[in-house]
């Protein structure tokens, strides 16, 4: 016990990496300053690969690339038939992404390997590193580890909409053995991610560690709303069937809807087109994308529902025809309770703030925790803000949050022993 | 008094002259059927006018050509030094237009000329029928006839855009000499105005004609709400600064509040463009456009100082910027009460029924009754469409319009003297 309290990583190590693997792809964002272009399979993507594989030799790790591209690390237990304590995250980025997104879990995975061999401490299960192929578009390497990738390769949209099957072949992956890189429960028992928190609740409630509950679930509709186009001028105003106006009571029903349901469930609709769109002339036609996310798949059952029955209402008080249609539908994944125990613990003796929350953003975990057990750290994005040259977590935050992974891990190396 | 009751207009010769017109521009329009494109300044414009002329000139009436382009028939009056009692309305359609709106006016005015030469009855005023031109897109003719016309030649937008110069050469005006266009009340008493209602009213109440209170002043706003864009995953509800959620609501209160103000007004979002309409994303801008109308300047006055004290309210409990810029301002015109009155009488003697109402469409009348005492007299439209190939008035109905048209020049010739 006293052993691992005193045991902490290396912070000018840490973040002198962090630095380094942003180097690879740093380019100028135009007015916004400058930012990170590493594209999954990209010139800069391949570079990047080449040094975290540099770094995890070098700590001591054999390296191995699974067929579907993922990078993955492992450090040697003292049962190497105990399966698999994982960490990891992607070092792929959007197209104007920023330094910490995904970067900040691969570089603090590999920080604690160069720890574990400094230190020679010897963690009874086998430490896994894993840097996931694609996550920012396809997400095919966590995918092809959960067992849960398409085998259809034309549902894949890697950057510059290649095959997959190409962009694989150039990490050193296989399309024709992806099922090869699947892995279950007896092969890893835990798979714990370090993140920025890509939103700004953290910041908000001034704490330094966010104790994930799971990523949340996701469904996606089209909304349209069928009115009649008229003379703006000459249609009164009790004989009109105004699409727009039957729209706004739904937009806002939307967002009443998520505000006042118990927890923190989004809804959004982001995006509304209107015909004929001119203002001489009432909207006869509305079309609107709607999101909803929570952690509970029944809450956004029943979110829906409710909208569904506020629709009727709309529609027939306003003589229009609405209709809804699925766009989307994933699963939520759960981040497992005793995981989430060990992450409060280490906070707590490292004697860091934390509050638990929902990811609502998606995360290569919700994948690894379909098969197996799963918890996620996060550590605040100043403003809330991330995919932009932005992005930023101090160099301290840095440093705790990996600490707290590395403590965690220490945990869950003795809770699944 | 008893001559003037059995007076009556021939309905066949009315009804066949419109079928005539309607055969000059007549085309397919695609699954709608067919409509009538006669643009003004077209050569189906131009071979319109030589009909009209020649009808003009077969009633007895002298013609000429002002030089706003304006087609003038007058039939002679007993005192030719009395001012004018004019009719009229336009021959000139939208690029898909029907057969009744403007043709109408015109082809009635001619109608009642034919019988006044018939008859021998002699009108103590001169009366003039006026085909003024393009009012779909300029209204140039009236415009110039009320001195309300623009100066600069770059304010016009014809069809096709051509050069308004160019335009008026064609149908025989003159740009150069556009103020000599201009009247005053010593040269025209009065102008009666018949036209199709271009909207729903007369169809819902069950009535024959329409008594025009007067066309209605029209606004036009572009109205911003600045938010700010997010995640739409990752951005609890309260941390939002949804700018299409504040759109929604500010466009509820438009509707609410013409809906439920005194009298008639209108008001109308008709337009919303929302950045950066994408669905998993909260929207940071929407811009909108918002029109109002009513007879009433006051009213307008008024409903435009509430709808900005709510877009206070809404900003403050939304956390936007709501700005408001007007783009388009137009005094309504009211028409003269004993006009009114004599419209109203001549129904009653002829067993029609009748109804007062706004006339919320711009029409030629609304520039006359600039200078001059003014009424209208609506016939209904079926459906109450216009500006489409769809667009009907019956037979019997624009009998019965051109029967009160006639019936209130004779009244208003007796009420001038």
């Amino acid at each position: 016990m006293t052993r691992t309290m005193t045991l902490s990583i290396n912070g000018d190590r840490l973040n002198q990496s962090l630095d380094e693997l942003a180097q690879i792809g740093a380019k100028s964002d135009g007015d916004n300053g400058s930012c990170i272009r590493r594209l999954a399979f990209s010139p800069e993507d391949l570079a990047a690969r080449d040094r975290i594989t540099q770094w995890m030799e070098a700590a001591g790790m054999g390296v191995r690339i699974d067929a579907a591209g993922n990078l993955i690390g492992t450090y040697p237990g003292v049962d190497p038939k105990a399966p698999a304590l994982a960490t990891g995250s992607h070092i792929d980025t959007v197209p104007s992404g920023g330094r910490y997104d995904g970067a900040l879990g691969v570089v603090a995975g590999i920080e604690i390997a160069r720890l574990l061999q400094e230190s020679q401490i010897p963690l009874h299960h086998p430490f896994e590193v894993i840097a996931f192929a694609d996550e920012e578009h396809t997400m095919v390497g966590s995918k092809a580890m959960a067992g849960t990738a398409p085998t259809d390769p034309e549902r894949y949209a890697p950057p510059d909409n290649e095959a997959i099957q190409d962009c694989l072949v150039r990490v050193g992956g296989d399309w024709t053995r992806l099922t090869e890189a699947r892995r279950d429960r007896s092969d890893i028992i835990c798979f714990l991610e370090l993140h920025v928190e890509q939103g700004g609740v953290l910041e908000a409630v001034d704490r330094d560690i966010g104790v994930v509950e799971g990523i949340v679930g996701q469904r996606r509709y089209r909304i349209t709303i069928e009115g009649q186009a008229n003379h703006a001028g000459t249609t009164p105003m009790n004989m009109r069937r105004d699409a727009l106006t039957t729209a706004a009571q739904l937009i806002l029903a939307v967002e009443d809807m998520a505000k006042h349901y118990p927890g923190e469930p989004v809804a959004t609709i982001g995006a509304v087109t209107v015909w004929p769109n001119a203002i001489n002339i009432v909207p006869g036609f509305v079309e609107m994308k709607m999101g909803m996310r929570d952690l509970a798949e029944p809450v956004i059952e029943h979110m829906l529902a409710q909208f569904k029955r506020k629709m009727e209402t709309v529609a027939v008080a306003t003589r229009t025809r609405i209709r809804i249609k699925p766009e989307l539908e994933l699963q939520p994944t759960l981040a497992t309770n005793q995981v989430q125990d060990l992450i409060v613990e280490s906070c707590q003796e490292l004697g860091l703030s934390y509050t638990h929350l929902p990811s609502r953003a998606s995360h290569d975990a919700q994948e690894i925790g379909k098969f197996t057990d799963m918890g996620m750290i996060f550590v605040p994005s100043r403003d809330g803000v991330s995919h932009s040259g932005e992005e930023y977590t101090s160099p301290q935050q840095c440093i705790q949050g990996a600490n707290v992974l590395l403590q965690t891990l220490l945990k869950l190396d003795r809770y699944y022993r």
